[in-house]
């Protein structure tokens, strides 16, 4: 559920894909990343956390078009005491072609809501996030 | 401030505006009709009300392109107990063709709040919004 | 493929589905609908053809949020000379609640390549699209 | 024109303004830059020629809300022979307060066309547009 697909809504007069969309590919990537790990983004949101992103940088390599089948690859780079930063890749499914490489996207305070989030973000183990958190995020 | 200029993001691979974006201009349309009467949707959506929007018919009729600027004309059609049904056009400035007609939008339950709000949107008299509704709508 | 998840990007401050965005849950159920008679988007874009849809009548009976799955259910109501119309639901996957309801999207003008692609469109039959169409559309 | 007002569209279910769109702030902001300096992005489109941004590094400090009205401010950092590196800040009007830096966009080709727009871009004075750019960008 990492993949999608570019349909005329993606895309721009100039005929490729809006740059400002893959943002929503990469919050699709995070979010699958986090249910892979347990973490459900609606139930953090009906608990009322939310995960900011504090700061992205982006390459835009290569244009995505309409039709095309694209893949978000996401993997963890460092994680601090308040902030998560992670690796993030728009890929074209047919030929493996990166597209956009966001190479620093930190999500602040995501993991100030215990050990047991962290853990889970940071080895890729599969946890139930906790009822309720001492610390909103 | 009903006015808007049309931008790469509001345009698709056809090269003309995408077709639910002109959804968002009547938005706008919509929130300006609103500020010219005295409401304010921020102070609405503060107090927990929305105007949800039950119906829409809408006519392309001509597109939108990169660079237009754009106008939308809203107009009250027809009041009862709990709906309003609104006239919108998205209109060409340059020129004053009609790009799309929203002939009949229904925005559901929006007058349940008082005879003040009510009036306000029937005669586009200027009133302050009441502190408090009765009933949220 | 005409499943859809619901993430931040398609929501708005009201905590529900933003009310333009179900058009493009549409456009999706239209362009998969296509291509599952053997129609690409793509291939009619490279070729110069687009799908204005000229009207749209939608009905919003519950509205989507957060993280929940959708699908677009698309069947043929009625084809003429020059217009298809299309009967189209966004529907909540879990428990089959009817979201939206556009009863009567007119795509213009879609018909007029050939007898083939009306064929496919009308019997749901999977043909090839005519290399080349002598009326554009 | 640098001006715009935040409505439902640009907000998700956290309440504030969901992080890509501001990236559609950014493009106006570019858009308005230009129109200020005597190019036209309708022009330049008609022609074929697009402004492809490389590289975007983009700090969120204060999320905008519903009914803010934000001010893009761009200012050129760097212009080497084929990029131009833009200083661009999301603010609120009503108070100034930053909200988004985008500190290095880097807008690709831009410069190639020639000295007249170069030296627009680098000095702020207004040109007209060449007719005819013998290498596209």
């Amino acid at each position: 559920m990492t993949e999608r697909r570019i349909y005329y809504e993606d895309t721009d007069a100039g005929g490729v894909v809006y740059y400002a969309n893959y943002l929503r590919y990469l919050e699709q990537g995070r979010t699958e990343f986090l249910r892979a790990r347990g973490l459900s983004v609606r139930v953090l949101h009906e608990q009322g956390y939310l995960i900011p992103v504090m700061r992205l940088e982006i390459d835009y390599l290569v244009p995505a078009v309409l039709d095309d089948l694209i893949r978000v690859d996401t993997t963890v780079q460092e994680i601090t005491g308040s902030t998560c930063t992670l690796d993030q890749q728009v890929v074209r499914v047919s030929d493996g072609e990166m597209l956009v490489d966001a190479n620093r996207v930190g999500s602040g305070q995501l993991l100030e809501c215990g050990k047991a989030v962290q853990k889970a973000i940071a080895t890729s183990s599969c946890v139930r996030f906790p009822e309720r958190c001492s610390h909103p995020f």
